[in-house]
């Protein structure tokens, strides 16, 4: 797929590793309407405070994307080095400054390597292409051992709206507001109010719902362009049918690329959804379901594929969240292995334990309190994540 | 070390494995006033909540514990398995039922083995001994790989009074209001209220302020039993010397006993602490350390002996805890590694990462905002974490 008026370039820099991808520019030819949600970890890297601020305006032409250094906890020379290099693209493509919007990942507190921005900021500007939406995907890689984008068109209006979407992420993995780095191209006329929102919306029930290690990252983000390419009428109200048709469709990417993070998560074998149904307010659903979501005892468990629910209970029982215990149902799939706080036998876990050899598993914790549901996707926790994070930095 | 009037014993009772401890007796000749705090995690074990109801009454004679199975989730069965061995246990010993406490750990979700404590419950009592101290804090291990005791004496009143502590715990470590099982001795005459105020606090700043893997437990138990047979002059009164005396000497083996937790982590090879000071508040500082001392990549960073303050620094940004990142100091051991703020370049980070290969490290964390200043205590994690866990119950 392409869009028009978007074109994309992808150039080995050298920033930390050589002979790989590790800078990207995305350019629209019209200035889009965009919007974006970032990192709530008070450690803000430099390029998310700084596209923070150029995003107030709602519009944005360019976004310059590196890899292998996260220009976080640099201080005043973090900030100069994520103003300069987006100067650096201002001038190359001859738009102001503040058009250019600025995305980092990678290591944290090492001096970002301008000279690898100065010698190729040229051949970027050069090679930008409609095509190359792949190669920007593969560039933002760090740990992720595969590039996750997604690709959708739908009907608005009688105009086909398309969607381009990247992300990345492995670990440090549980966005609170936004996540690792996720961009969105579409050309559908939408006003920033409306996309702002459905932005919002869509992260809140996609991104936010996934931990890989409870970690909250100082770079996420999470942005959309859309230039209005495709003419379809301006969605421009929120209680409008088209509104809730562009939102959706948002959402069902949002999802799509956040799962992708889970199933990539470091070291990951497995990807877990949490479900947690039954509560007496969605909020206490989703606090539950997290609490169990980040426990390494859970996590270890599924890598050792062993239906060690007793940890599961143990993880709510620290929740937070009140509940009676003799109330309880737990399932694997479609086993139940615990039924009104009982385990249900060597049989059950026997099943349960079948169904732990998938790749994909849902468990499903009702409480038996209320209506509150919420479900919140994770990923086992194995050697590799440990031998990962252990290596990472060398 | 004895202490007069309290007698031991541990046999090997196949509760899980054979050959090996995994029962044990402390028995006070007279009623011992007694305080005990407990797990905070909803989901309370069976003979938690025995033991709880049995102190209120603030005395007990006698203590029943096994390891290998934790006797928790499993119902009014596992009630009547808590009440039922406590029973087995009063009548050999020819006293009431009511003072006799129990205490488990092990796997949770599984049924008691009855049978075990039925055929080994008259050689439990036959053994009874002074000296058997060392094997009940071996019958009391699962995962650990010592056992861990401590023993003291201190002059009150011109009366030696004498301390023997036990604690078991590897895994699911952050106890929340108490710990895994610790249990201490003591021959100190204290009224009940004085003993249960000494042991609350002593707790909050001991117990209370490890993890090894923020998972608390369904079955955490510290209990003091003191029968009063130094004959020191009676403390009953908190603002009295001797009060502070004992209280003082109390945390000192509570604090002791925890370090050893940590140490004896699952998995761990390093022991550290994470110190914040220049918080506005106390609980600021707490729950900032906490948070670093949770964090899977600070602890991960740490096993691979990676100076990788960052984590750290993102670990701090999203603990809820307000900061300026531009005032904050952090150090490893006595080696400066950020100042206000900013990376002190890689000869710092090579100092740093002489420190990391210590056994024991200490991390100092200046916000350089109020006087609230407070430490956790925590391990690294390592590649044996994850296999312990994927395999503990097979």
């Amino acid at each position: 797929m392409i869009i028009k008026d978007f074109s994309l370039s992808a150039v080995a820099a050298g920033i930390k590793y050589s002979d790989r991808l590790d800078l990207g520019l995305i350019y629209s030819k019209t200035p889009a309407v965009a919007a974006g949600v970032f990192t709530t970890n008070q450690v803000k890297a430099a390029p998310v405070i700084l596209s923070v601020d150029r995003l107030k305006q709602g519009r944005c032409r360019a976004l310059l994307v590196n890899s292998g250094n996260a220009n976080a906890c640099n201080g005043k020379e973090g900030m100069e080095a994520a103003r300069y290099t987006s100067k650096l693209a201002a001038d190359g493509l001859a738009i102001p400054e503040d058009m250019v919007l600025v995305a980092s990942t990678g290591v944290i507190g090492l001096p970002l390597n301008i000279r690898a921005f100065e010698e190729n900021i040229k051949p970027l500007i050069d090679n930008l292409s409609e095509d190359n939406f792949e190669l920007v995907a593969q560039a933002i890689m760090t740990t992720d051992t595969v590039s996750k984008t997604v690709c959708k068109s739908v009907d608005i209006g009688g105009k086909e709206v398309r969607f381009m979407a990247m992300t990345k992420g492995s670990g440090m993995i549980m966005p609170n507001m936004a996540t690792m780095l996720a961009f969105v191209l579409t050309d559908a006329q939408i006003s920033f109010p409306e996309l702002k929102n459905a932005l919002k919306d869509s992260v809140e029930r996609t991104f936010n719902r996934i931990t890989v290690d409870g970690d909250t990252s100082t770079n996420d983000m999470v942005l959309v362009m859309a230039n209005g390419a495709a003419e379809n009428p301006w969605i421009e109200d929120s209680r409008h049918q088209d509104y809730k048709l562009f939102k959706d469709t948002l959402e069902s990417i949002l999802k799509e690329l956040a799962l992708r993070i889970v199933e990539d998560g470091e070291g990951a074998s497995k990807c877990i959804t949490i479900r947690v149904c039954g509560a007496r307010q969605k909020r206490d659903a989703e606090q539950m379901a997290r609490t169990v979501a980040n426990s390494n005892l859970v996590k270890t468990a599924f890598f050792g594929e062993d239906a060690n629910w007793g940890r599961i209970l143990a993880a709510m029982g620290r929740s937070g969240i009140r509940f009676n215990p003799e109330w309880v149902d737990i399932a694997f799939g479609d086993t139940a292995i615990v039924t009104d706080g009982i385990a249900q036998g060597l049989e059950a876990e026997e099943k349960a334990t079948l169904v732990l050899k998938e790749k994909k598993i849902t468990v499903c914790i009702d409480l038996k309190d209320g209506a509150g549901c919420e479900e919140v996707y994770t990923c086992d926790f194995s050697i590799d994540y440990v031998k990962i994070n252990a290596d990472y930095r060398s």
